[in-house]
């Protein structure tokens, strides 16, 4: 076998998953472990490492030619983790360096939507594409941006923070104390929000009232959308409404050829898509009106954290 | 003398300037001709052809490297002016061709805000910087966008025109029929709109009660502000609000090092950059907060036009 494969780690909140990723973009084994059994991020590099040395055997650690991690405030420049809300590692967590010291392998970092996004570039529908916006709809609002073939990671690093963008001036609490940003609107968090809102104010009869308020989760809205429910479907599109105007703001920023809607509240597809696209058409400029497709993910839900983080190293390396 | 100079060209709706630059970013001799005397390009290019024969004699056209152009609507992609809206020209007009098929030097033509940018780059402030943004508040709101070192045209060509983000979801009317357009508070344009606004709305003393109305220009508002008129501060603070919660969103887009605030209203100095990086900075994300530069221009405001074109050529071939 050549020297031709990667390791793509995707460290999420709860579980951190890993595969082994070949040239084609084929996932040939996986699997998970739990990221924060404690606040030690040495003790969650020796339980990487346990679980990693079967895979290493296996392939031969020799084929490999690095590992792409995808993580929560992954920083591409300085290889660090910082201030990740959902993890309970503390500090600048050097992610990169435990990495590459442990296992021996050169290793990438950035977050979870920069790696979506390199993805969709490398195995995905963004294939030849030089200017696009991934837009992750998940707890909140990710995004990754690429301009001129290369990924916007910015001065700091943490360019493509569009979940943040002003879309409301006094509009809901965002973490930090910022007020109205996109990600307390189109998100999964925020369309739950939208429902409980609407049921309030209205007497309408929606299926979602037979679920308790503390259980309520955007899945059961996306169900209940997908089968005509009025409440369900209002909520997706005062969503799109939201999202659908901020999408016409990016692309004057960029003028992208594509804009990828992927996570949870993209497989609601054509009960988002649909209105999303209408409102983003009728207030675009004219200068970039049907300049830009509103296009699914090219990536099976399951396998793309996996393969966004792989994509890293396969950029890097053009294999 | 070495094949060093570039012919930096600034088409404007009323005059068209032109200037011969040398390697170190000084013009060694200027002119202007008036941009539409008719609406035939081919009569604007024979009327440049007239004004550009002494200066090529002078400086030997040997010598020349090349042509830069910014002008509205300005496509770097297609060398085309299209639908600009301060120009008589009709339909798609292709300036590139036209130039080159007339001066026999390579051209390359961007709107005037990305000049503006990448003169930054080459000769002013922005030297070294990889990741910035120039903001120009003249009769609109331009803007010229740097990610990774390379200006960002898009997909499109069109890409940065920041003045078209939304800022007021029911705000003024723009043109093409969009509200709540940044360039209709944060322009000259619309701060004379927001005087206007503000001496109806109160009977506060000023002195810019002694213009007729219709003869009220940004200029006469700017040196109000500088001497203390109090709806003159007004209407400058609540311009700055709008702008710097909107600059706030183009950090989160691409982590910029620095942006620039260059053209009429950055002549109020410190009126308009204090409130302006206040709000800016109480409005950022944490993770951006003391990362960006708030700057004047680093070119001079008389010769800035000139020099960005010129530095289309210039950045292109490294002079």
């Amino acid at each position: 076998m050549n020297k031709s494969l990667v390791l793509g780690i995707d460290i999420g909140g709860t579980n951190t998953k890993f595969g082994v990723v070949d040239s084609h973009g084929e996932i040939l084994a996986q699997g998970s472990i739990i990221t924060c059994e404690t606040d030690d991020p040495h003790h969650f590099i020796n339980r990487l490492d346990q679980a990693l040395k079967p895979l290493f055997d296996k392939f031969n650690h020799e084929n490999f030619i690095g590992i792409g991690v995808g993580a929560p405030n992954g920083n591409f420049y300085t290889g660090t983790i910082e201030m990740a809300p959902n993890l309970k590692w503390r500090g600048v967590v050097p992610l990169v360096s435990l990495i590459e010291n442990k296992f021996k392998l050169k290793t990438v970092l950035t977050n979870d939507a920069n790696a979506a996004a390199i993805g969709e570039m490398i195995y995905g529908h963004a294939k030849g594409m030089k200017n696009f916006i991934v837009i992750t709809l998940g707890t909140g609002l990710g995004s990754g941006i690429v301009v001129n073939g290369e990924l916007v990671y910015g001065h700091t690093g943490f360019a493509g923070e569009l979940g943040h963008v002003t879309v409301m001036p006094e509009g809901r609490l965002c973490d930090g104390g910022r007020k109205g940003c996109l990600e307390t609107y189109a998100s999964a968090t925020g369309i739950v929000k939208t429902v409980k809102d609407l049921l309030k104010d209205s007497s309408e009869t929606s299926s979602l009232r037979k679920i308790e308020e503390k259980d309520l989760r955007s899945k059961h809205i996306t169900e209940a959308a997908l089968q005509g429910d009025a409440i369900a479907l209002k909520a997706y599109d005062y969503t799109a409404a939201i999202l659908g105007r901020a999408l016409t703001d990016f692309v004057v920023f960029s003028s992208p050829e594509a804009i990828f809607l992927f996570g949870g509240l993209a497989q609601a597809k054509d009960v988002l898509f649909k209105p999303t696209k209408n409102y983003f058409e009728n207030n675009l400029m004219n200068v970039f009106k049907n300049t830009v497709k509103l296009l699914p993910s090219g990536l099976p839900e399951s396998d793309a954290a996996i393969l966004g983080s792989a994509a890293l190293i396969a950029k890097t390396n053009r294999i």
